[in-house]
Protein backbone atom coordinates (compact mmCIF):
# COMPACT_ATOMS: atom_id res chain seq x y z
CA UNK A 1 0.00 0.00 0.00
CA UNK A 2 2.86 2.47 0.98
CA UNK A 3 4.39 1.63 -2.34
CA UNK A 4 1.20 3.18 -4.34
CA UNK A 5 1.48 6.74 -2.26
CA UNK A 6 2.88 9.62 -3.80
CA UNK A 7 4.02 12.69 -2.29
CA UNK A 8 3.15 15.46 -5.23
CA UNK A 9 5.24 18.82 -3.76
CA UNK A 10 4.56 22.07 -6.43
CA UNK A 11 6.43 25.30 -6.27
CA UNK A 12 8.74 24.31 -3.10
CA UNK A 13 10.95 27.17 -2.45
CA UNK A 14 13.43 25.65 0.69
CA UNK A 15 15.88 22.77 -0.26
CA UNK A 16 15.73 22.43 3.29
CA UNK A 17 11.81 21.86 2.99
CA UNK A 18 12.26 19.31 -0.16
CA UNK A 19 14.92 17.45 2.27
CA UNK A 20 13.01 17.18 5.55
CA UNK A 21 9.97 16.01 3.44
CA UNK A 22 12.46 13.26 1.95
CA UNK A 23 13.48 12.28 5.60
CA UNK A 24 9.65 12.20 6.65
CA UNK A 25 8.63 10.20 3.73
CA UNK A 26 11.26 7.31 4.68
CA UNK A 27 11.14 7.62 7.87
CA UNK A 28 7.12 6.28 7.32
CA UNK A 29 8.12 4.09 4.58
CA UNK A 30 6.97 6.44 1.24
CA UNK A 31 9.58 6.40 -1.73
CA UNK A 32 7.71 8.20 -4.46
CA UNK A 33 8.38 11.58 -4.25
CA UNK A 34 7.55 14.09 -7.27
CA UNK A 35 8.68 17.98 -7.65
CA UNK A 36 6.04 20.13 -9.70
CA UNK A 37 8.20 23.38 -10.87
CA UNK A 38 10.34 23.65 -7.85
CA UNK A 39 11.50 27.12 -6.91
CA UNK A 40 14.77 25.99 -5.41
CA UNK A 41 17.59 23.70 -6.06
CA UNK A 42 16.59 20.11 -5.08
CA UNK A 43 20.29 18.51 -4.81
CA UNK A 44 21.31 21.22 -2.36
CA UNK A 45 23.51 21.26 0.82
CA UNK A 46 20.43 22.24 2.53
CA UNK A 47 18.12 19.82 1.56
CA UNK A 48 20.87 17.11 1.77
CA UNK A 49 21.57 18.23 5.44
CA UNK A 50 17.66 17.52 6.43
CA UNK A 51 16.85 14.69 4.34
CA UNK A 52 19.74 13.39 7.41
CA UNK A 53 20.18 9.85 5.22
CA UNK A 54 16.99 9.79 3.17
CA UNK A 55 18.66 11.93 0.22
CA UNK A 56 18.16 8.82 -2.38
CA UNK A 57 14.71 10.31 -2.40
CA UNK A 58 15.99 13.69 -3.49
CA UNK A 59 17.54 11.97 -6.65
CA UNK A 60 15.26 9.57 -7.52
CA UNK A 61 12.42 12.13 -7.32
CA UNK A 62 10.11 12.79 -10.35
CA UNK A 63 10.51 16.26 -11.90
CA UNK A 64 7.65 17.65 -13.99
CA UNK A 65 6.65 20.77 -15.38
CA UNK A 66 2.67 21.12 -14.21
CA UNK A 67 0.75 18.96 -11.18
CA UNK A 68 -1.32 17.40 -14.41
CA UNK A 69 1.49 16.05 -15.30
CA UNK A 70 2.42 14.84 -12.06
CA UNK A 71 -1.02 12.53 -10.95
CA UNK A 72 -1.42 11.55 -14.89
CA UNK A 73 -1.29 7.96 -13.38
CA UNK A 74 -3.28 8.66 -10.62
CA UNK A 75 -6.60 7.17 -9.59
CA UNK A 76 -6.88 9.37 -6.50
CA UNK A 77 -5.37 13.03 -6.32
CA UNK A 78 -5.99 14.54 -2.48
CA UNK A 79 -4.43 18.08 -1.86
CA UNK A 80 -3.71 19.81 1.11
CA UNK A 81 -5.71 23.02 1.46
CA UNK A 82 -6.87 25.50 4.42
CA UNK A 83 -10.58 25.26 5.26
CA UNK A 84 -12.69 28.14 3.71
CA UNK A 85 -12.73 27.95 -0.29
CA UNK A 86 -14.95 30.25 -2.83
CA UNK A 87 -16.67 26.38 -3.60
CA UNK A 88 -16.28 23.72 -1.09
CA UNK A 89 -14.90 20.44 -1.94
CA UNK A 90 -14.97 17.39 -0.60
CA UNK A 91 -13.28 17.63 2.57
CA UNK A 92 -11.49 14.55 4.56
CA UNK A 93 -9.12 14.57 7.51
CA UNK A 94 -5.80 12.59 7.55
CA UNK A 95 -6.96 10.31 9.42
CA UNK A 96 -10.23 9.69 7.28
CA UNK A 97 -8.11 9.47 4.25
CA UNK A 98 -5.72 7.29 5.85
CA UNK A 99 -8.84 4.67 6.70
CA UNK A 100 -9.68 4.90 3.04
CA UNK A 101 -6.35 4.10 1.50
CA UNK A 102 -6.28 0.23 2.24
CA UNK A 103 -9.41 0.08 -0.21
CA UNK A 104 -8.29 2.44 -2.26
CA UNK A 105 -4.90 0.92 -3.32
CA UNK A 106 -6.33 -2.30 -3.57
CA UNK A 107 -6.87 -2.61 -7.26
CA UNK A 108 -4.17 -3.56 -9.01
CA UNK A 109 -3.68 -0.03 -11.29
CA UNK A 110 -4.35 2.01 -8.30
CA UNK A 111 -1.90 4.71 -7.60
CA UNK A 112 -2.84 7.60 -4.60
CA UNK A 113 -1.14 11.40 -4.62
CA UNK A 114 -1.34 13.45 -2.43
CA UNK A 115 -0.11 17.15 -3.45
CA UNK A 116 1.22 19.61 -1.17
CA UNK A 117 1.49 23.28 -2.29
CA UNK A 118 3.81 26.27 -1.96
CA UNK A 119 5.06 27.25 1.20
CA UNK A 120 3.78 30.44 1.19
CA UNK A 121 0.57 30.52 -0.67
CA UNK A 122 -0.36 26.91 -0.66
CA UNK A 123 -2.13 25.66 -3.66
CA UNK A 124 -3.91 27.69 -6.36
CA UNK A 125 -8.04 27.43 -6.80
CA UNK A 126 -7.03 26.03 -10.25
CA UNK A 127 -4.58 23.53 -8.93
CA UNK A 128 -7.46 22.70 -5.89
CA UNK A 129 -9.78 21.71 -8.10
CA UNK A 130 -7.87 18.98 -10.27
CA UNK A 131 -8.37 17.21 -6.51
CA UNK A 132 -10.36 14.57 -5.82
CA UNK A 133 -11.14 15.93 -2.61
CA UNK A 134 -9.01 17.90 -0.43
CA UNK A 135 -7.13 17.14 3.12
CA UNK A 136 -7.31 19.48 6.25
CA UNK A 137 -4.62 19.00 9.13
CA UNK A 138 -6.94 20.23 12.37
CA UNK A 139 -5.04 23.42 13.40
CA UNK A 140 -4.91 26.43 15.79
CA UNK A 141 -7.49 28.94 14.24
CA UNK A 142 -4.86 31.61 15.12
CA UNK A 143 -2.19 30.49 13.94
CA UNK A 144 -2.65 27.44 11.05
CA UNK A 145 -0.16 27.71 8.56
CA UNK A 146 2.32 24.26 9.40
CA UNK A 147 5.68 23.77 7.65
CA UNK A 148 5.59 21.90 4.56
CA UNK A 149 7.56 18.71 6.11
CA UNK A 150 5.40 18.80 8.91
CA UNK A 151 2.31 18.53 7.23
CA UNK A 152 3.42 15.76 5.11
CA UNK A 153 4.76 14.24 8.56
CA UNK A 154 1.10 14.24 10.11
CA UNK A 155 -0.29 12.21 6.36
CA UNK A 156 2.44 10.08 5.96
CA UNK A 157 2.02 9.42 9.58
CA UNK A 158 -1.69 8.41 9.60
CA UNK A 159 -0.65 6.68 6.08
CA UNK A 160 1.83 4.00 7.96
CA UNK A 161 -0.83 3.65 10.59
CA UNK A 162 -3.34 3.27 8.40
CA UNK A 163 -0.90 0.73 6.58
CA UNK A 164 -0.01 -0.98 9.83
CA UNK A 165 -3.07 -1.96 11.00
CA UNK A 166 -4.14 -3.89 7.29
CA UNK A 167 -1.86 -6.40 8.65
CA UNK A 168 -3.97 -7.87 10.89
CA UNK A 169 -7.19 -6.28 9.77
CA UNK A 170 -9.85 -7.84 7.26
CA UNK A 171 -10.24 -7.27 3.78
CA UNK A 172 -11.92 -4.10 2.91
CA UNK A 173 -15.07 -3.21 1.93
CA UNK A 174 -14.81 -1.35 -2.03
CA UNK A 175 -17.01 1.34 -4.03
CA UNK A 176 -16.12 0.20 -7.16
CA UNK A 177 -16.03 -3.19 -9.39
CA UNK A 178 -14.20 -1.81 -12.61
CA UNK A 179 -10.85 -0.06 -12.99
CA UNK A 180 -10.79 3.70 -11.67
CA UNK A 181 -10.47 6.37 -14.68
CA UNK A 182 -7.00 8.33 -14.20
CA UNK A 183 -6.32 11.53 -13.67
CA UNK A 184 -5.50 12.16 -17.36
CA UNK A 185 -8.95 10.47 -18.81
CA UNK A 186 -10.64 12.95 -16.59
CA UNK A 187 -8.81 15.71 -17.46
CA UNK A 188 -9.72 14.64 -21.37
CA UNK A 189 -13.43 14.02 -20.50
CA UNK A 190 -13.57 17.15 -18.81
CA UNK A 191 -12.05 19.51 -21.95
CA UNK A 192 -14.90 17.75 -24.03
CA UNK A 193 -17.12 18.63 -21.94
CA UNK A 194 -16.35 21.60 -21.90
CA UNK A 195 -15.97 21.92 -25.48
CA UNK A 196 -19.47 20.36 -25.96
CA UNK A 197 -21.36 22.51 -23.48
CA UNK A 198 -19.76 25.47 -25.66
CA UNK A 199 -21.82 23.69 -28.69
CA UNK A 200 -25.00 23.69 -27.71
CA UNK A 201 -24.53 26.94 -26.42
CA UNK A 202 -24.92 26.13 -22.30
CA UNK A 203 -21.80 27.70 -21.44
CA UNK A 204 -19.92 30.90 -21.94
CA UNK A 205 -16.31 30.71 -20.89
CA UNK A 206 -15.83 34.32 -21.16
CA UNK A 207 -18.62 34.13 -18.46
CA UNK A 208 -18.32 30.69 -16.50
CA UNK A 209 -19.66 30.98 -13.30
CA UNK A 210 -17.90 28.17 -11.65
CA UNK A 211 -19.61 25.96 -13.92
CA UNK A 212 -16.95 23.83 -14.78
CA UNK A 213 -15.70 23.96 -11.46
CA UNK A 214 -19.20 22.67 -10.33
CA UNK A 215 -19.36 19.85 -13.08
CA UNK A 216 -15.70 19.07 -12.09
CA UNK A 217 -16.31 18.78 -8.05
CA UNK A 218 -19.69 16.53 -8.85
CA UNK A 219 -17.61 14.04 -11.07
CA UNK A 220 -14.49 13.68 -9.21
CA UNK A 221 -16.37 13.34 -6.05
CA UNK A 222 -18.19 10.31 -8.22
CA UNK A 223 -14.42 8.75 -8.88
CA UNK A 224 -15.68 7.16 -12.38
CA UNK A 225 -14.56 3.91 -13.57
CA UNK A 226 -13.37 3.62 -16.99
CA UNK A 227 -15.78 2.52 -18.73
CA UNK A 228 -18.58 4.77 -17.17
CA UNK A 229 -15.92 7.33 -18.20
CA UNK A 230 -16.39 5.85 -21.53
CA UNK A 231 -19.92 6.23 -22.03
CA UNK A 232 -20.12 9.79 -20.72
CA UNK A 233 -17.69 10.29 -23.70
CA UNK A 234 -19.87 8.61 -25.73
CA UNK A 235 -22.94 10.79 -24.83
CA UNK A 236 -20.54 13.71 -25.78
CA UNK A 237 -19.57 12.60 -29.18
CA UNK A 238 -23.22 12.03 -29.84
CA UNK A 239 -24.49 15.32 -28.57
CA UNK A 240 -21.37 17.05 -30.92
CA UNK A 241 -23.03 14.63 -33.87
CA UNK A 242 -26.52 16.48 -33.60
CA UNK A 243 -24.71 19.72 -33.48
CA UNK A 244 -22.84 19.50 -36.46
CA UNK A 245 -25.33 17.68 -38.67
CA UNK A 246 -27.97 20.64 -37.37
CA UNK A 247 -25.12 23.44 -38.72
CA UNK A 248 -25.03 21.05 -42.03
CA UNK A 249 -28.64 21.29 -42.15
CA UNK A 250 -29.07 25.20 -41.50
CA UNK A 251 -26.03 25.29 -44.56
CA UNK A 252 -27.70 23.39 -46.66
CA UNK A 253 -31.05 24.94 -46.38
CA UNK A 254 -29.63 28.62 -46.47
CA UNK A 255 -28.50 27.47 -49.93
CA UNK A 256 -31.90 26.91 -50.67
CA UNK A 257 -33.27 30.04 -49.84
CA UNK B 1 -6.27 20.20 28.27
CA UNK B 2 -3.66 21.50 25.58
CA UNK B 3 -2.63 24.23 28.68
CA UNK B 4 -1.46 21.08 30.67
CA UNK B 5 0.59 19.98 28.33
CA UNK B 6 4.34 20.50 28.50
CA UNK B 7 6.52 19.53 25.92
CA UNK B 8 10.15 19.26 27.39
CA UNK B 9 13.66 19.62 25.33
CA UNK B 10 16.61 18.23 26.53
CA UNK B 11 20.13 19.00 25.33
CA UNK B 12 19.05 20.37 21.83
CA UNK B 13 22.02 20.84 19.55
CA UNK B 14 20.29 22.85 16.61
CA UNK B 15 18.52 26.42 17.62
CA UNK B 16 16.48 25.34 14.26
CA UNK B 17 15.04 22.25 15.95
CA UNK B 18 13.76 24.27 18.67
CA UNK B 19 12.30 26.96 16.22
CA UNK B 20 10.35 23.92 14.78
CA UNK B 21 9.19 22.72 18.02
CA UNK B 22 7.80 25.92 18.85
CA UNK B 23 5.97 26.23 15.32
CA UNK B 24 4.39 22.84 15.50
CA UNK B 25 3.31 23.49 19.16
CA UNK B 26 1.40 27.11 18.12
CA UNK B 27 0.07 25.04 14.99
CA UNK B 28 -1.52 22.48 17.36
CA UNK B 29 -2.41 24.88 20.32
CA UNK B 30 0.05 23.99 23.20
CA UNK B 31 1.85 26.34 24.68
CA UNK B 32 4.37 25.17 27.24
CA UNK B 33 7.39 24.71 26.58
CA UNK B 34 10.85 23.62 28.81
CA UNK B 35 14.12 22.81 27.97
CA UNK B 36 16.58 21.38 29.72
CA UNK B 37 20.07 22.13 29.66
CA UNK B 38 19.71 23.32 25.68
CA UNK B 39 23.59 22.70 23.61
CA UNK B 40 22.62 25.65 21.53
CA UNK B 41 21.70 29.23 21.75
CA UNK B 42 17.77 29.29 22.01
CA UNK B 43 17.02 32.86 20.71
CA UNK B 44 18.98 32.81 17.56
CA UNK B 45 18.40 34.12 14.03
CA UNK B 46 17.73 29.68 12.64
CA UNK B 47 15.17 29.39 15.53
CA UNK B 48 13.40 32.88 15.30
CA UNK B 49 13.15 31.87 11.04
CA UNK B 50 12.28 28.07 11.43
CA UNK B 51 9.50 29.26 14.64
CA UNK B 52 8.07 31.11 11.74
CA UNK B 53 5.41 33.57 14.10
CA UNK B 54 5.82 31.25 16.93
CA UNK B 55 8.90 32.74 18.34
CA UNK B 56 6.79 33.92 21.58
CA UNK B 57 7.36 30.40 22.74
CA UNK B 58 11.08 30.92 22.63
CA UNK B 59 10.92 33.46 24.61
CA UNK B 60 8.58 32.26 26.94
CA UNK B 61 10.16 29.02 27.61
CA UNK B 62 11.37 27.49 31.53
CA UNK B 63 14.90 26.81 31.19
CA UNK B 64 15.72 24.24 33.65
CA UNK B 65 19.09 22.28 34.48
CA UNK B 66 17.56 18.94 35.30
CA UNK B 67 14.86 16.78 34.00
CA UNK B 68 14.26 16.28 37.40
CA UNK B 69 13.42 20.25 37.78
CA UNK B 70 11.52 20.56 34.56
CA UNK B 71 8.79 18.06 35.16
CA UNK B 72 8.90 18.84 39.32
CA UNK B 73 5.29 19.30 38.85
CA UNK B 74 3.88 17.18 36.37
CA UNK B 75 1.20 14.30 37.28
CA UNK B 76 2.56 12.11 34.06
CA UNK B 77 5.98 12.05 32.06
CA UNK B 78 5.71 10.28 28.93
CA UNK B 79 9.48 9.96 27.37
CA UNK B 80 9.92 9.66 23.54
CA UNK B 81 12.04 6.82 23.09
CA UNK B 82 13.16 3.57 20.15
CA UNK B 83 11.45 0.39 21.09
CA UNK B 84 14.34 -1.77 22.40
CA UNK B 85 15.91 -0.88 25.81
CA UNK B 86 17.49 -3.49 28.19
CA UNK B 87 15.26 -2.62 30.79
CA UNK B 88 11.32 -2.62 29.10
CA UNK B 89 9.45 0.19 30.01
CA UNK B 90 5.17 0.88 29.65
CA UNK B 91 5.14 1.80 26.19
CA UNK B 92 2.28 3.33 24.15
CA UNK B 93 2.08 4.61 21.06
CA UNK B 94 0.98 8.71 20.23
CA UNK B 95 -2.97 7.54 19.77
CA UNK B 96 -3.05 5.29 23.08
CA UNK B 97 -0.94 8.60 24.86
CA UNK B 98 -3.40 10.76 23.14
CA UNK B 99 -6.51 8.58 23.53
CA UNK B 100 -5.71 8.55 28.11
CA UNK B 101 -5.30 12.64 28.03
CA UNK B 102 -8.41 13.82 28.61
CA UNK B 103 -8.85 11.52 31.74
CA UNK B 104 -5.25 12.48 32.42
CA UNK B 105 -5.89 15.75 32.61
CA UNK B 106 -9.08 16.15 34.93
CA UNK B 107 -7.93 16.57 38.06
CA UNK B 108 -7.29 20.06 38.55
CA UNK B 109 -3.60 20.22 39.46
CA UNK B 110 -2.58 17.57 36.63
CA UNK B 111 0.39 17.98 34.27
CA UNK B 112 1.73 16.01 31.54
CA UNK B 113 5.07 15.97 30.40
CA UNK B 114 6.32 14.77 27.08
CA UNK B 115 10.10 14.58 27.09
CA UNK B 116 12.16 14.50 23.93
CA UNK B 117 15.95 13.52 24.13
CA UNK B 118 19.58 14.74 22.01
CA UNK B 119 19.57 14.99 18.34
CA UNK B 120 22.09 12.28 17.97
CA UNK B 121 21.30 9.99 21.03
CA UNK B 122 17.99 10.62 22.61
CA UNK B 123 17.46 10.43 26.21
CA UNK B 124 19.34 8.76 28.35
CA UNK B 125 18.46 5.19 30.51
CA UNK B 126 18.19 7.30 33.39
CA UNK B 127 16.09 9.78 31.75
CA UNK B 128 13.74 6.82 30.25
CA UNK B 129 13.63 5.47 33.91
CA UNK B 130 11.88 8.77 35.66
CA UNK B 131 9.20 8.41 32.87
CA UNK B 132 5.85 6.90 34.08
CA UNK B 133 5.70 5.52 30.34
CA UNK B 134 7.59 5.86 26.93
CA UNK B 135 6.35 6.31 23.98
CA UNK B 136 7.19 5.28 20.43
CA UNK B 137 6.00 6.62 17.08
CA UNK B 138 5.86 4.15 14.31
CA UNK B 139 8.87 4.37 11.92
CA UNK B 140 10.47 2.36 9.33
CA UNK B 141 12.26 -0.13 10.87
CA UNK B 142 15.93 0.56 8.55
CA UNK B 143 15.17 4.51 8.92
CA UNK B 144 13.38 4.65 12.61
CA UNK B 145 15.08 8.32 13.76
CA UNK B 146 12.65 11.08 13.13
CA UNK B 147 13.70 14.71 13.04
CA UNK B 148 13.34 16.04 16.64
CA UNK B 149 10.48 18.71 15.63
CA UNK B 150 8.78 16.16 12.99
CA UNK B 151 8.54 14.04 16.82
CA UNK B 152 7.06 16.86 18.52
CA UNK B 153 4.71 17.67 15.56
CA UNK B 154 3.32 14.13 15.28
CA UNK B 155 2.26 13.73 19.41
CA UNK B 156 1.30 17.13 19.30
CA UNK B 157 -1.14 16.72 16.35
CA UNK B 158 -2.26 13.32 18.04
CA UNK B 159 -2.65 15.23 21.46
CA UNK B 160 -4.92 17.99 19.80
CA UNK B 161 -7.13 15.40 17.75
CA UNK B 162 -8.08 13.95 21.45
CA UNK B 163 -8.30 17.14 22.64
CA UNK B 164 -11.44 18.34 19.59
CA UNK B 165 -12.80 14.84 20.18
CA UNK B 166 -13.56 15.89 23.84
CA UNK B 167 -15.34 18.73 21.96
CA UNK B 168 -18.69 18.74 20.70
CA UNK B 169 -17.57 21.40 18.65
CA UNK B 170 -15.37 19.86 15.92
CA UNK B 171 -15.80 20.53 12.86
CA UNK B 172 -17.08 18.27 10.63
CA UNK B 173 -15.66 16.66 7.49
CA UNK B 174 -18.14 17.91 4.60
CA UNK B 175 -18.45 16.30 1.51
CA UNK B 176 -21.07 18.49 0.26
CA UNK B 177 -22.32 22.67 0.97
CA UNK B 178 -25.76 22.54 -0.45
CA UNK B 179 -28.64 20.54 0.35
CA UNK B 180 -28.69 17.17 -1.75
CA UNK B 181 -30.99 16.19 -4.39
CA UNK B 182 -34.50 14.39 -3.32
CA UNK B 183 -34.79 10.56 -4.38
CA UNK B 184 -37.72 12.35 -6.59
CA UNK B 185 -35.57 14.55 -8.04
CA UNK B 186 -32.97 12.21 -9.24
CA UNK B 187 -35.77 9.83 -10.77
CA UNK B 188 -36.67 13.11 -12.53
CA UNK B 189 -33.15 13.66 -13.99
CA UNK B 190 -33.04 9.92 -15.03
CA UNK B 191 -35.95 9.83 -17.09
CA UNK B 192 -35.01 13.51 -18.66
CA UNK B 193 -31.57 12.21 -19.13
CA UNK B 194 -32.77 9.03 -21.12
CA UNK B 195 -35.28 10.98 -23.21
CA UNK B 196 -32.75 13.16 -24.09
CA UNK B 197 -29.88 9.90 -24.89
CA UNK B 198 -32.86 8.30 -27.16
CA UNK B 199 -33.13 11.83 -29.12
CA UNK B 200 -29.08 12.29 -29.63
CA UNK B 201 -29.50 8.62 -31.01
CA UNK B 202 -27.00 7.54 -28.29
CA UNK B 203 -29.68 5.17 -26.23
CA UNK B 204 -31.75 2.65 -28.13
CA UNK B 205 -34.28 1.12 -24.92
CA UNK B 206 -34.79 -1.83 -27.53
CA UNK B 207 -31.14 -2.73 -27.12
CA UNK B 208 -30.48 -1.10 -23.19
CA UNK B 209 -27.45 -3.06 -22.47
CA UNK B 210 -27.18 -1.89 -18.89
CA UNK B 211 -26.56 1.52 -20.00
CA UNK B 212 -29.14 3.48 -17.86
CA UNK B 213 -28.23 1.25 -14.99
CA UNK B 214 -24.14 2.50 -15.12
CA UNK B 215 -25.22 5.71 -15.38
CA UNK B 216 -27.63 5.10 -12.55
CA UNK B 217 -24.92 3.80 -10.30
CA UNK B 218 -22.64 6.58 -11.35
CA UNK B 219 -24.88 9.55 -10.28
CA UNK B 220 -26.07 7.98 -7.31
CA UNK B 221 -22.49 7.29 -6.09
CA UNK B 222 -21.96 10.98 -6.49
CA UNK B 223 -24.98 11.86 -4.57
CA UNK B 224 -25.66 15.32 -6.65
CA UNK B 225 -26.77 18.58 -4.43
CA UNK B 226 -29.55 19.95 -5.87
CA UNK B 227 -27.61 22.71 -7.61
CA UNK B 228 -25.54 20.06 -9.02
CA UNK B 229 -28.38 18.67 -10.72
CA UNK B 230 -30.20 22.22 -11.99
CA UNK B 231 -27.19 22.16 -14.08
CA UNK B 232 -26.95 18.74 -15.27
CA UNK B 233 -30.98 19.44 -16.39
CA UNK B 234 -30.36 22.57 -17.55
CA UNK B 235 -27.48 20.58 -20.00
CA UNK B 236 -30.10 18.27 -20.97
CA UNK B 237 -32.77 21.04 -22.20
CA UNK B 238 -29.91 22.46 -23.66
CA UNK B 239 -29.22 19.75 -25.31
CA UNK B 240 -32.80 18.57 -26.14
CA UNK B 241 -32.99 22.03 -27.98
CA UNK B 242 -30.22 21.50 -30.55
CA UNK B 243 -31.58 18.34 -31.54
CA UNK B 244 -35.26 20.14 -31.88
CA UNK B 245 -34.05 23.21 -33.90
CA UNK B 246 -31.69 20.01 -36.01
CA UNK B 247 -35.35 18.79 -36.74
CA UNK B 248 -37.25 22.08 -37.34
CA UNK B 249 -34.22 23.11 -39.89
CA UNK B 250 -34.50 19.83 -41.46
CA UNK B 251 -38.24 20.18 -41.96
CA UNK B 252 -38.13 22.88 -43.54
CA UNK B 253 -34.98 22.38 -45.74
CA UNK B 254 -37.30 19.29 -47.30
CA UNK B 255 -39.95 21.45 -48.05
CA UNK B 256 -37.44 23.26 -50.20
CA UNK B 257 -36.76 20.22 -51.50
Amino acid sequence: MLDRLRIVLIGTSHPGNIGAVARAMHNMGLSDLALVAPRCEVIHQESISRASGADHLLHSAARHATLEDAVADCTLTVGASARSRTLPWPMVSPRELAERLPSECQPPASRVALVFGREDSGLTNAELQRCNAHIHIPTNADFSSLNLAAAVQVVAYECRLAWLSTHTATEPSTLHEDTLASHADLERYFEHLERTLVAIEFHDPAKPRQLMARLRRLYLRARPEQIELNILRGILTATEKQTARRQVTQDTSSTHD
